[in-house]
């Protein structure tokens, strides 16, 4: 099962200072990206899998979404989420996305923001999310890039030019990846971008759109911390249709 | 226009002497899975877009292809390509595929190795392929992978604990890249694997696959300068259909 990371309350409590905790949806630069490609919300059923504090939750409702469920594996999230949401039509749940069944329920959206990466298998969650779409359905999802997740040691270097790169290996050797965000040991899974993208064409799903994102010149120019972003991604955004 | 790199005498004379010159297409490490990704070719019109020798356009008519073109732009290539067919089914043409009009033909496959990433404008020849394309037709291509082309000096790098990384840069900054391959100036055109992905969703094809290819264990014991490519990829195949 995914590693409940964010119910450490070292991470709990470096996670809620982040921009994307704090100011929301618009605090994550790759939101503008992740909203061109959302269907039309009005009256459509929703689910967000690793929902957290519930944001996206709230904005698909508030765009008109007819019901809203969000699931998180982490109690410390949903209970925030929940506090922070008063609407009978946005509900929240608890389960390991890696073992977590739909039901009979038919979605319009199926949407996840930079969590599949800790799951185990998202081959068998891929099945799952294509039996759970409403034909014509949508799921659309932010991960972390295989170019960041790869390296046996992530972080840029100088190279002996002086430059600043960021040094690839381990590409091809998918599987747990340790690192020390916010909380040592953190576990994540290196997949390459074919696997997860064969994964959703082997479950019946039609790819629609695959952006390795980066910030516009607009958004380098008020935050020049993300020029390195088009550098080297560290997210990619997917979109895939049943 | 591409770059003729292939009749500058020195990158010919050195292309020449590569295992994938010298045994066709079994000298080349992707082949195999290359291969698992063709449509039955029994019958098939296909077309290879930038054919070189001609390797594959032989290995096409040996499965029972019933006619197959191989485009290239370089005359001393095609100069061998012709003198090793002794076949009225197969045909070589001189073009540059930036510019190459496919006429009202109808193929069951187009085919093309290591030759999109010299071209300037895939949206436009995918749009082109699409329209050539049968109903249920198939495009298979392998291409350099952009972690490969992406760096502004490429190389592997030994880092500060010595292991052996390939750094990246420059990785969202798409457009030419100059390398000495064989040849001083070797111009290609770097672009982000959703930039390739995206073009072709855009031209009404179906992804059917996407490999970031790397040698099996088997390749690595038998050729073990092979193994880096699995810290690394340098090839992207990818298959797409009408």
């Amino acid at each position: 099962m995914a590693q409940n990371i964010y119910d450490d309350p070292g991470f709990f409590a470096g996670y809620a200072q982040l921009r994307r905790s704090t100011d929301g949806l618009d605090g994550a630069p790759e939101w503008p990206a992740l909203r061109r490609l959302l269907p039309p919300l009005r009256g459509a059923r929703v689910i967000d899998l690793g929902c957290g504090y519930g944001w996206f939750c709230r904005y698909a409702r508030a765009q008109g979404a007819a019901q809203v469920l969000g699931v998180d594996l982490s109690a410390r999230m949903l209970e925030r989420a929940r506090a922070d949401t008063g609407d009978a039509a946005v509900e929240y749940r608890q389960a390991d996305l890696d073992r977590y069944a739909f039901g009979d329920a038919s979605y319009d959206l199926v949407y996840s923001s930079l969590t599949l990466h800790y799951l185990d298998d998202i081959a068998a969650l891929f099945a799952r999310i294509r039996a759970a779409l409403a034909p014509g359905g949508r799921l659309l999802f932010s991960a972390e890039h295989p170019i960041y997740t790869a390296p046996r040691h992530p972080g840029w270097t100088l190279d002996a030019r002086g430059r600043r790169t960021w040094p690839v290996d381990g590409y091809r050797h998918e599987g747990p990846r340790l690192t020390d965000w916010l909380a040592p040991g953190v576990r994540k899974q290196h997949r390459t971008l074919g696997t997860v993208l064969n994964a959703l064409i082997g479950a019946g799903l039609r790819i629609a759109h695959v952006e390795e994102w980066g910030p516009s010149a607009e958004q380098v120019a008020r935050q020049p911390e993300l020029a390195e972003e088009n550098e080297r991604p560290m997210l990619v955004l997917v979109a895939a249709d049943r």
